[in-house]
C-alpha cells in the first residue's frame, strides 16, 4: 500500500482554464457538464490544451466464493464463458471498445477456470476464486496486497504506451454482494438499502441474498475486533480479486494522473474504496452512470459524485464507463478545437 | 401540407427483434435503454440488422423579428456571426459534427445578413428574419408553406446520398421566444412555466420577456377567431424560418424512415408542431436531451419522450442530438456485433 502515491490535483491553472472556457464562442456555461468535464480534464493534465490519448479499457476477471450461497441468478461458470467469449471478441464489452478506439486488456485476476494455451487472456491469476466469506475471510491479506499490485502494473504497462485514460471494467458472477457489503460497511447505509437485483434476480432471490449477506456481515463482525478501525479489513474479508485489482488500478493511475473512468455499481464500490485509502484519488476520476442497482445512486451521493448517464444498464464490464466516454472526448474536443469570440470575430454576448 | 405522408412504424417484427435482443449474451435487459433504442431503430427501418449510415446534420439560421423587443440575452447580429464562423469550423456544432463523423449542411433559411460570396451556406432564405409578432403574425402562409418545403427538400438530398438518420440544429437568437409560446398554445402550459433564461437572462431580463410573450399572446388570441381550432395558426403567427425549415425536415425524415435526432428545447417545440400535424412522425424520434430551459421536462413529457442525456447544454445547433449519436450507435452495434448465448457458447441464465 505504501507504493500508491497521489497528489491532489494541483487547481493553480483553475482560473486561466475557466477564462479559457469562457471565452469559447458560446453562451457562458451553455456546455454544461461538459464544461466541467472539460475543467476536470485540464486540471488532472495541468494545461490548457488537454488529450486522451490511447484509452485503454482493463477488463478484470475473478470469481467468488460467495456464489455457492446461490446469490446470484447467473452461475459461476458464465465468468469463464464470458472471459473466452471476450477474447473473440463477441461481448459488450469489445463492441464498445472497438467503437471508442479503446485498447482492450482482458485479465484474469482469479478466474475459477484454467485459461493454459488460450491467447488473449493475460494470466495474472491470485487464485481460481475467492473463499466463500459466509465462512471466513475471502482472501489473505498476501492475496490483497498481490492483486492491488496487479491492477498497479497493468496501470504502469498502459502508461508507457502513452494512455492519458483508464476505462475499468470487470467481469465475475456474484461481485455484486461484496460490494453491497463494502458499501454498508464503509457507508454506514442499511444492509437491505445496499443490496439489489444484481444481474436480474426476483424479490425471493433477493431476500435470499440479503439473509446470506446479513449472516456474513454479523460473522464478520462477531470475529473482528474494533472492525470500525480499518479501512483494509472488510476489503480483505468480501473483496473479489478482480475488484482488489481495480482498486490498485485506479490508485496507480490517479498516481500517475491519468483520467479515470468509473462504471457502474461494482467499480463506483472499488472507487469508494480507492478514496477511503487515498482521498486524493477521487480527484482523477470521472463517475459515468448510475445504473438501476439498488443503493447506486446512494453510493454515489454518499462519495459526492454526480454520474454522467443514466441509462439503466446493470451489465458490468465497464460498459457504462466506455459509454461516457465521447462526452469527455467531447469536452476535450471543446477546450482544443472551438473557437474563441475574438477569433471567429463574434460580438460577446455578456 | 399534403405531401407529407408519414406511415406509422410496422410493427410486426417486433417479436422477432426482442428475441434476438433477449438472446445477446447478456442479462436480459441489461444494457437498459441502448436496447430501447435498439428495439425504435429496428422496427423504423424493419430490420434485424440496422443502420446508421451517412449522418447527416442540418444546421438551420434564421432571425426573429421579436428579438427587437429586448427577449434575448444575445444580439441579433450574434446569428449572422455564429453562421460565418461554422463555415470556418469554430462552433460547437463543427467540432461535434467532426467527432461523430456527420456531413453538416449551414442552411441560411431566414438570417438578416447578406451571405453573397460566402462558401458553406446554402441559400435557401425565405427574408431577412420575421415580422415582429407583437404586432402581427411572424410570416405568412405562403412563407410558411416554402420553409417547410425547404426543409423537405433538404432531407431528400440527404437521403439520395444514402443517410439512415437525421440530427436538426438551430441557430436563430430569440428563438426560444416562439418555442416557449407554441408550447403554451400547443400544451395549455401556463406561459410563465414555459418561459426560461435562454441562453443567459437574468431574473429581470425573465420578467420582461414574459410581459412581451404574454402580449403578444392577447393580441393573436384577440386577432384570430376560433384559434384553438388551427394547429397550422399559432406556427405561421409566431414561428421562425428556422424552425419552419426544421418541422419540414422532421415530417419528410419520418416519411423517408429516417431516425430523427432531437435536440434541446427549441428543437423539441418544433418536433412537438411536427406530431401535432403527423402524429405518426413520433415514431421516428429519438428525444436526446433535457436541458436545463424552464418548462422543457414538461414539453418532453407533454409528448411523453424520455430524453436520453441530462447535460446541462442550453447552447442549441444541435449539440445535444450529436453528443446522443453515439448511445444510438452502441444500440446499433450491439444489435449488429453482439454474440448470442449460442454463438458465444455461454450458459443462458434465465
Amino acid at each position: 500500500m505504501k507504493t500508491f502515491a497521489i497528489q491532489p490535483v494541483d487547481r493553480s491553472m483553475q482560473p486561466a482554464i475557466q477564462h479559457k472556457i469562457d471565452n469559447l464562442n458560446k453562451p457562458k456555461g451553455s456546455l454544461g457538464r461538459l464544461e466541467e468535464l472539460a475543467m476536470q480534464v485540464c486540471l488532472v493534465q495541468h494545461t490548457l490544451s488537454p488529450s486522451l490519448a490511447h484509452p485503454c479499457h482493463l477488463l478484470l476477471g475473478g470469481d467468488h466464493g460467495i456464489e455457492r450461497e446461490g446469490v446470484s441468478v447467473s452461475p459461476r461458470e458464465v465468468t469463464w464463458q464470458q472471459m473466452l467469449n471476450f477474447t473473440r471478441g463477441g461481448g459488450a464489452v469489445n463492441m464498445f471498445c472497438r467503437q471508442h478506439r479503446f485498447t482492450l486488456r482482458i485479465v484474469d485476476v482469479g478466474v475459477d477456470y484454467d485459461f493454459s494455451g488460450v491467447d488473449g487472456i493475460l494470466d495474472r491469476k491470485i487464485a481460481r476464486g475467492t473463499a466463500n466469506f459466509l465462512h471466513g475471510p475471502a482472501m489473505t491479506e498476501e492475496q490483497f496486497d498481490r492483486a492491488l499490485q496487479v491492477g498497479s502494473y497493468l496501470v504502469d504497462h498502459c502508461v508507457a504506451e502513452g494512455c492519458r485514460i483508464l476505462s475499468i471494467g470487470e467481469m465475475g458472477i456474484a461481485n455484486t454482494s461484496p460490494s453491497s457489503i463494502w458499501m454498508h460497511l464503509l457507508t454506514n447505509t442499511p444492509l437491505e438499502e445496499c443490496i439489489g437485483a444484481g444481474a436480474g434476480l426476483n424479490d425471493e432471490g433477493i431476500r435470499h441474498k440479503y439473509q446470506i449477506l446479513s449472516q456474513a456481515v454479523s460473522n464478520y463482525l462477531h470475529n473482528t475486533p474494533n472492525p470500525e478501525q480499518s479501512t483494509t479489513r472488510p476489503l480483505v474479508y468480501f473483496g473479489g480479486f478482480e475488484m482488489m485489482a481495480a482498486i490498485g488500478a485506479m490508485l496507480r493511475a490517479a498516481g500517475q494522473k491519468l483520467i479515470i473512468l468509473i462504471d457502474g455499481f461494482i467499480m463506483t464500490a472499488c472507487a469508494m474504496a480507492a478514496i477511503r485509502l487515498r482521498p486524493a484519488a477521487q480527484d482523477y476520476m470521472i463517475f459515468t452512470h448510475c445504473g438501476d442497482e439498488s443503493g447506486h445512486k446512494k453510493m454515489l451521493d454518499a462519495i459526492g459524485a454526480k454520474p454522467l448517464l443514466h441509462l439503466g444498464l446493470r451489465l458490468g464490464e465497464g460498459t457504462g464507463a466506455l459509454c461516457a466516454f465521447p462526452l469527455v472526448d467531447s469536452a476535450v474536443r471543446m477546450v482544443n478545437e472551438m473557437n474563441n469570440f475574438q477569433g471567429a470575430q463574434i460580438t460577446k454576448y455578456f
